[in-house]
């Protein structure tokens, strides 16, 4: 293991994260609010990511356990300081609470623990949406860069990617592929911000919302979300640019590429699309004799569908309120989330066409030892590792869940906040049913609780393997001892 | 597809349950009770399953496609004109929950719809408590006699087992080890009824409960299930019991084969033994607050965990008021199931441990790509085909756990409720939480909720495939349609 590379790569990206703290620093300036927090912060990561910036590096090429390392290390090191200005504030005094909530940022969840949020300072309040964003950005680049987009398979099985020296493939991927990311990241963005104030949401709140939006996170600055606003528009424009940050980004590339009818033909982009209205439509039957009017149920079950399923987490009505129909279907949307390689969390659509068609090809098997049917993504063949990769990646993620669950479960809450919860996490939508619903947070829970679903967090958002391999002692020891 | 083979068959089952019916008619006539409601009963099955015996077969050989449907039919057959007793009687007005509580007891699950079964008569009683015993006996034979014993993998992909004509492996095996698991299945069950005798319950009520351990299905004949005879004996004697009813088969063999080394070192054997150990200590420590001492809340902890992991659904305590932590550890131990080659239900302890050894084995592959770890079981490797295929078993049980809990959520009960109820059913417990607690019932839902748990309970029975394929057009189709 090479414990050098890995420490002054986590040194670059502590000391990235300094430059970004500047951005929240201005908007406290400018709002004249308190900028220590900020300023503490940024000597703190400076002096820290410094100093193992420094570190002399022999051999510069990494493997497979280099790279699972600074990613894990990453994340949870940038959550860790990212904390420190909502403590020095006294925003959220409690740490653990504080690096929940940025963690919840990062990983672009959006569950928080924050019962009052509107009492906040505009600079807290900034710094705590732009982790959406910068989690999003961060996403994409490990997702699509980091991993290599030569195959589909790339979004399936993270683990198949990682193994072999990477740094090959790694630097032109960056400078072509993420330039591209970026442009389409920012560009959404932008446009975003944009429709959202010609509907008459202020600057600042158009902003923190896109972020969130971009970064499908879920983290409002008004305690009723998006309800506060009480715009159709708004409420459309936001459901509209959620679902198309749940897109696989390669589809916005075919269309910058003028490759339309690759683009629209795109199997999990069609698949996501129909889950979204079937959804949409059941649930606004079922909701329909709550409200007044159809547009209004539409409305409603549009924007809640398209939250959740793009793991974003925002909330126009109290769907804790609803029918056990609903719910249900909320729930599982969950754990299908948004399409691969977008910011989206969950399983990931391809993933549920890969199991469900899978399950098809057995029980025709079944019936016809003799059939050849093959399962086909995009209309190539998947050879058996991969699928079987996709089957085990789900029962994974159920192993974590219920591990998750048990600990969780010691704070004795109700069966749907216990399981929602982890689940929620997870999946990083943010908001789950019962005590943790759209109306409710995170705080009531104990503080390894709240540990526990930090770490469900960062499971779901780097596709589960690296954390549980930074929790297993085989990375840092011989490969032969794991030979028989 | 040879439908007349698969009638004539179906003919000869529903002969033999007539044969079957009998015995509680024996048992009403002792009891002065009304014994018409099964000789109508029987009456009916041997004019319709007469005139099917009678059909003339040409080829007398069979394929999968036959095999299943046959199992198929059998089980929904069996069950809808053992159904016939309740209605007639007026036990159970409605024939959907006469339906409901027949195949409950055929598929050894032991939900009911009855609030009040100590008014039922006698005769009555006995049918539904030996459609445990009887369906029980039908899953061994089914199981391990039906499904060749030739390798460990039959437990674990049912599929796998069914391609090709099987009539030449049938015979032998249904004679030799038939006869044996019926000796077995016999004697325990009579060795359980005199301890329970000896504990002071009466004859009836020892005969009865003990049809319902060895069947590892749950129904009593008494409202409080086995708390009501308050004796700490007769508690530890059924524990005892429903663990050995969880137990594989093959162990039983191995004892009685004298090979106890071979028996004791059986890999699923321990690991069942180590997750009830463990789940009663930790569900013993978490409940202990509850209770007067020590020795009650072990006592409950491990009859509770006996009853759940082994899919019978016995209860001496209301665990649906116990903490969170003890309910998620028995809903977790509903999915696990006993061993396989039981009378238990879930997902079977050797379908657990090849998906946590896969799951080990991945992750050691991340760091080593050269690593050679195999997955075994019983120390014989297991095949990519069948670690797939026991992964993908988890995939379709929660799939259509998933499909069920949609249309039950229609009925708008609590979350706890509409999951658990699928849950149970499907893992052939019995009992869920929340309204369908221990000391609830299924009563309350819908007809179309009732109707789809009784298919649920026939999925886990069966082990999915064949039930699915029953729906499936392709079934009845040619097998070249399925051919790309």
């Amino acid at each position: 293991m090479n414990y050098k590379f890995v420490f002054k790569r986590l040194g670059y990206v502590l000391l990235t994260e300094a430059f970004l703290l500047i951005f929240p620093t201005l908007i406290a300036l400018y709002k004249n609010e308190n900028i220590l927090p900020f300023i503490y912060t940024i000597l703190l990561i400076i002096v820290f990511g410094g100093l193992l910036s420094l570190i002399k590096v022999k051999k510069d090429s990494f493997y497979a356990k280099e790279g699972i390392l600074i990613t894990t290390l990453s994340w949870i090191a940038l959550s860790i300081f990212g904390a420190l200005p909502f403590v020095f504030d006294g925003a959220i005094p409690s740490f653990v609470d504080a690096f929940f909530e940025t963690v919840s940022g990062f990983t672009t969840t959006g569950s928080t623990i924050i019962s009052n949020v509107e009492v906040l300072p505009k600079g807290i309040l900034f710094w705590r949406s732009f982790t959406h964003w910068i989690g999003g950005m961060g996403i994409l680049v490990f997702v699509i860069a980091l991993l290599p987009m030569s195959n589909d398979n790339s979004m399936h099985v993270a683990k198949a990617e990682m193994p072999g020296p990477f740094v090959s493939k790694l630097s032109p991927k960056l400078s072509v592929t993420a330039k591209w990311l970026y442009g389409i990241y920012l560009s959404l963005t932008v446009l975003e911000i944009i429709l959202l104030m010609i509907g008459g949401m202020p600057l600042f709140d158009s902003v923190v919302h896109a972020f969130a939006t971009a970064g499908t996170g879920g983290f409002s600055i008004k305690n009723s979300s998006i309800a506060f606003y009480n715009s159709k528009y708004i409420e459309y424009i936001i459901s509209i640019f959620m679902i198309l940050f749940g897109i696989n980004f390669n589809v916005f590339f075919l269309i910058l590429m003028r490759k339309f009818k690759q683009a629209i033909t795109n199997e999990e982009l069609r698949t996501y699309f129909i889950i979204i209205i079937v959804s949409v439509i059941l649930i606004m039957i079922n909701i329909s004799s709550l409200y007044s009017n159809i547009e209004e149920a539409f409305r409603l079950s549009f924007f809640q569908v398209s939250s959740i399923i793009t793991t974003t987490g925002f909330s126009t009505a109290d769907f804790n309120l609803w029918p056990m129909f609903s719910k249900i279907i909320l729930f599982v949307l969950m754990f299908f989330g948004a399409c691969g390689g977008s910011t989206g969390g969950g399983l990931k659509i391809s993933r549920v066409i890969i199991m469900f068609k899978k399950l098809m090809k057995d029980l025709i098997l079944t019936v016809h030892p003799k059939s050849i049917k093959k399962v086909k993504l995009e209309n190539k063949t998947l050879d058996d590792d991969t699928i079987s990769g996709v089957g085990f990646y789900f029962v994974l993620y159920c192993f974590i869940i219920v591990v998750a669950c048990l600990i969780v479960s010691l704070d004795n809450f109700d069966f749907e906040t216990t399981i929602t919860s982890v689940v929620t996490c997870i999946s990083n939508v943010g908001p789950g049913f019962s005590v943790i619903g759209p109306m409710g947070n995170f705080a009531a829970f104990s503080d390894l609780s709240k540990i526990v679903l930090s770490l469900a967090m960062l499971f779901g958002r780097l596709e589960l393997y690296p954390i549980l391999l930074l929790f297993s002692p085989m990375v840092y020891l011989k490969n032969r001892r794991f030979r028989n």
